[in-house]
């Protein structure tokens, strides 16, 4: 398997360098693999903090900047990060107003975001935390204790940025974030297995005509393997899936999200059957972004993610970002 | 080949049903395949209309919106749209001001371009061209007479675009565009094949542990194929290949390019080696963007362009756009 690399050990601190020379609105702290908007601390505003192995570019570090993150923390590829590295990201940018970590449910994170929230505690920071757990394929798989974290994620970080740089308390948008995350649903799939720099070639195998339904961004199994579908009938199963489990109504937030591995014309068509099916399933979409989002390195593939937006949300979504991955108003 | 498609035959309408339902800012005619900005034509202002064979998205139908194309022609997949198309285009967008054609140097892009200014022209519409011809591997290949068109095209659309908005007549807009394709240089790689629907697998064969330098957007051969080598050597020619023809000085606006089937993590690790190659070379960088914009599909690997930009390209650079691909500052 060919990468465009120099060698498997420096991949992150590559990355970073890169990060740090395209993106000058950032402070990239190569060592401790801290990334922050240059701007930080922000007066008055509460700061938000995420962070995850890398691999899923852009989430979380392309997501730093003013309306959404104020720091990453980019872990080894598909590695949590440790504890360290989210301290120093909230002591860099806690204004006085306190710092929310926006976890995705992976058991390594979970242990690490809590650790580091009493480390920072302990160094005067208020925290508080928000759990993303949105993945409703499997409870319970390779990395995680309960419902696994993914596109819902963006959904959080834009929504919680946007309230923050409103100058709301850390409580409430605490608060809100937890709403987000509970009202946000994900499916995936997988076409092809993904690899890792590490490992060289696929860490797993999946056969030639089979594709797997319910996969994690990890590659990590999901609820069955079938042969080949089309483009339609992965629609039908993934949005089926989403609506079956979530609940309620009104209007969506959907993002369709590439995996990294599929060219985004097949990404446009899939988002067509997304559309239809939701549109027979009698759910209005408000918004929709689609893209390469929260990737699994190379893997081809697709996921799907709902949220039932109420109107703060959607207000919230539509305020100004500007990151390296997401950016709009600004 | 597993693709994210229904079947192969309606792979471009299918996409362009999805840009439909996820872009409501635009109006797709899905059964004549053109892509235009939905308050099109804007009074006054001289109309941009790019097209080209599908399979680079997001170029050209992700860059249509305020600030960039007033709409796209999207063909099959690696091939042509129709004189037809393009006539269609620039009746819909012409505010009276005239209409510039954007045209990649592919021998049946030129002539369906040529005969479609024609026709309109017949129709009372006028037309200027630009032609983009940046990518210094080769001359004279498998699509084309002269050098290709890649990335220069995204920097050619934005600019041109950025001073259609300040409503300069046609024949200033053409120039500008003009300079801006004459003063930037490309070179791509392949580390794998790409894979068309039409064919589902790949197009050509690249064996385990070779590369392709100086490769075409649609896979099509470059100067030469080499043992893989790591992502600071890929630079260094490619930025030397780049420079080497380019002459002039001052800085530059940088695209690294990934050509589809490269993470977003690799492809930041290559932007260090980049920015690294033209540091050594004493060519300061204005701006950066980074991401998959002028692809191939699925093939992995990556291109880079810069633009010897002067103060004028570089304001119009950083005006505001708003399109599915590009989007800042709105």
């Amino acid at each position: 398997m060919k990468m465009l690399i120099n060698v498997a050990e420096t991949v992150v601190a590559d990355a970073l360098r890169g990060l740090a020379a395209a993106h000058p609105e950032l402070t990239v702290d190569v060592e401790n693999r801290v990334v922050v908007r240059r701007d930080a601390p922000v007066a008055g505003k509460v700061a938000l903090v995420s962070g995850g192995g890398s691999g899923h570019e852009p989430l979380h570090a392309g997501f730093v900047g003013p309306g959404m993150l104020d720091a990453a923390c980019p872990g080894e590829v598909f590695t949590s990060p440790v504890p360290d590295q989210m301290v120093r990201a909230a002591a860099a940018v806690d204004s006085g107003a306190g710092v929310l970590f926006i976890v995705k449910n992976y058991t390594g994170d979970v242990l690490n975001f809590d650790m580091a929230a009493e480390l920072a505690e302990e160094e005067g920071v208020a925290i508080a935390k928000v759990l993303v757990d949105d993945d409703v394929a499997v409870t319970d798989s390779l990395y995680t204790a309960g419902r696994r974290g993914t596109g819902a994620t963006l959904f959080v970080e834009k929504i919680a940025g946007a309230a923050a740089d409103e100058r709301r308390p850390l409580a409430e948008i605490a608060d809100l974030a937890t709403r987000v995350n509970a009202a946000s649903r994900s499916f995936g799939v997988a076409l092809s297995a993904v690899s890792t720099p590490a490992k060289g070639g696929p860490t797993f195998d999946l056969p030639p005509g089979e594709l797997e339904l319910g996969v994690g961004i990890h590659g990590e199994p999901g609820r069955e393997r079938r042969p080949m579908m089309t483009s339609g009938e992965i629609a039908d199963h993934a949005v089926h899936a989403v609506l079956d489990d979530l609940g309620g109504e009104g209007p969506v937030l959907l993002l369709v999200n590439g995996m990294g591995g599929t060219p985004l014309l097949e990404l446009y068509g899939f988002t067509a059957e997304v559309h239809r099916v939701l549109g027979e399933r009698g759910v209005p979409v408000a918004r929709s972004l689609v893209g390469n989002y929260v990737t699994s390195l190379d893997m081809a593939g697709a996921s799907v993610t709902v949220c039932r937006a109420d109107e703060e949300m959607l207000r919230l979504w539509d305020a100004p970002v500007a990151t390296a991955g997401l950016r709009w108003g600004r």
